[in-house]
């Protein structure tokens, strides 16, 4: 079986695995799917869930395609391969209940030729709410996936997270970061190929018992209007940092990809209140203190 | 009186004219105005007006800023002046009726040195629902005010603003376009600085009775959940035009200007359905079919 091969059966089960956890989690919300394939080659199963017991609007998309790599990517990449391949995994929930956060996962594996290849991905978590305890379970699930494999991941990977996972123009944090990692490859790693390809798996099976356990803890918490407004005006900033500055959306929206695959990340309802700030001393003031690089959550 | 302050006073005239305009036809909403100093040169008055009867959300701004030209627009105007000058009113009204359509206009003077200025500008109209006696009224309108200065510029400036207010990754115009003009000055149009200077306040006059029309059209128009719903989904498309093509927003954006009057332009509240798609032979699949560029509406 080739190297490719199994990245792609590896990561189908895990998006498998993951969709049959959400909607046993969810408890009423189905998936969707979408087979679809790319007129280069390949393809991919968008899956979608809507109008859930707790998932308002979440996609957990799994593709694998190949050809001729375009000249935006050879120039965005610098480098010089003809053809590629790339599979991955890619998750984005939006929760109905305000107190659960909003999660994002990618898994990839990229393929130019033996030289040229390597992994990509990463987890985050933006809360509406930062809950201390919560956003400490999430980072010491990650630091303990991530020190299996090497000692140094977590606080590279981590600080790499804040640095992506930033919001410009406000000077926020899109949440309470995660892990982020690119072109990881055996070189400066002291792991080979395919340990690099367990950690990247590890990451991706670590979604379901890490979101399962943060819905568990949220989604019965009663909340008000004040904190349903709050949460659409948070979604309104998560829409900002992907419209704008999420590397895979403009990656995606450049090359003509599968719109709404793409676009799926985009929260089902988001306001844009005119200078909404939060109340003095409030629940909402407190989070936005939190949304800032460098926060050691373990 | 400097060239710069002539159209200084004119443009703060044009700002307190719409917004009194707009204040009688809306009834009830009231203009809330900020005003801000820039650190490096110059400042600006905010208003916006939100919750009125016909408005949900809207922003009529005037700056007027001046300072040392930052690199990054050096790099993108491709000039080599130290200092610059720029004054302008921007407005965006998110109307609360799906009928009354969200209405766009800018006019704006650019001035580093003797040599190096310009005008630039447009108006342009997004109706959630295509009405194609609105759409014939606000080209005719536009029309005449452009023949009143050169035959030329209607055909032109309409052109550019089909070709401008285009969502490439929908593959759809953001509405049903008006006029798009920039770097207007007197090489190749005949016209000397002062009729430059006065076809831009004839753009920036024509905003109030063009969309006072349009929303005593419409104002009381009857509307179902079905029209509202797709009324926040088109304001979702608005809100990727402006956060990935606009080049304000983008200059702003990365230039660190003032946020909220940056994004004032997003709608109040939009949403991301996954693949949302009107019903066959409904008004929105027929509006739809009318958001291409190159409609001759006169």
């Amino acid at each position: 079986m080739m190297f490719r091969d199994k990245v792609v059966a590896e990561y189908k089960k895990i998006q498998d695995d993951i969709c049959e956890g959400l909607t046993i989690a969810d408890g009423k919300g189905r998936f969707e799917e979408e087979i679809w394939t790319r007129a280069g080659g390949g393809g991919g199963r968008t899956r979608v869930i809507q109008h859930g017991n707790v998932i308002e609007k979440g996609g957990v998309n799994f593709s694998a395609v190949h050809g001729k790599l375009p000249e935006a990517v050879k120039k965005a990449f610098k480098v010089d391969s003809e053809d590629f391949f790339a599979t991955g995994v890619s998750i984005v929930i939006h929760p109905s209940n305000p107190f659960v956060p909003i999660i994002h996962m990618n898994i990839r594996y990229f393929e130019m030729d033996e030289q040229t290849r390597w992994f990509g991905g990463g987890i985050d978590l933006t809360p509406h709410y930062v809950i201390d305890t919560d956003a400490r379970y999430f980072h010491h699930y990650l630091k303990n996936i991530c020190d299996e494999y090497d000692a140094s991941f977590y606080p590279k990977f981590k600080r790499q997270a804040d640095d992506y996972f930033f919001i410009k123009h406000r000077e926020e944090t899109r949440g309470v970061g995660g892990i982020f990692y690119d072109r990881l490859k055996p070189d400066h790693t002291g792991l080979d190929w395919d340990q690099i390809f367990n950690f990247s798996c590890a990451v991706g099976n670590s979604f379901l018992p890490i979101y399962t356990e943060l819905i568990d803890r949220n989604r019965n918490t009663e909340f008000t209007e004040v904190e349903q407004e709050w949460q659409y005006q948070r979604r309104s900033r998560y829409a900002e940092f992907n419209l704008v500055y999420d590397s895979g959306t403009k990656f995606g929206l450049e090359t003509n990809g599968r719109i709404e695959s793409i676009l799926m990340s985009l929260p089902p309802m988001a306001k844009w209140t005119y200078n909404h700030k939060p109340a003095e001393n409030s629940l909402e003031a407190a989070t936005l203190t939190k949304l800032i690089k460098g926060v050691d959550w373990v």
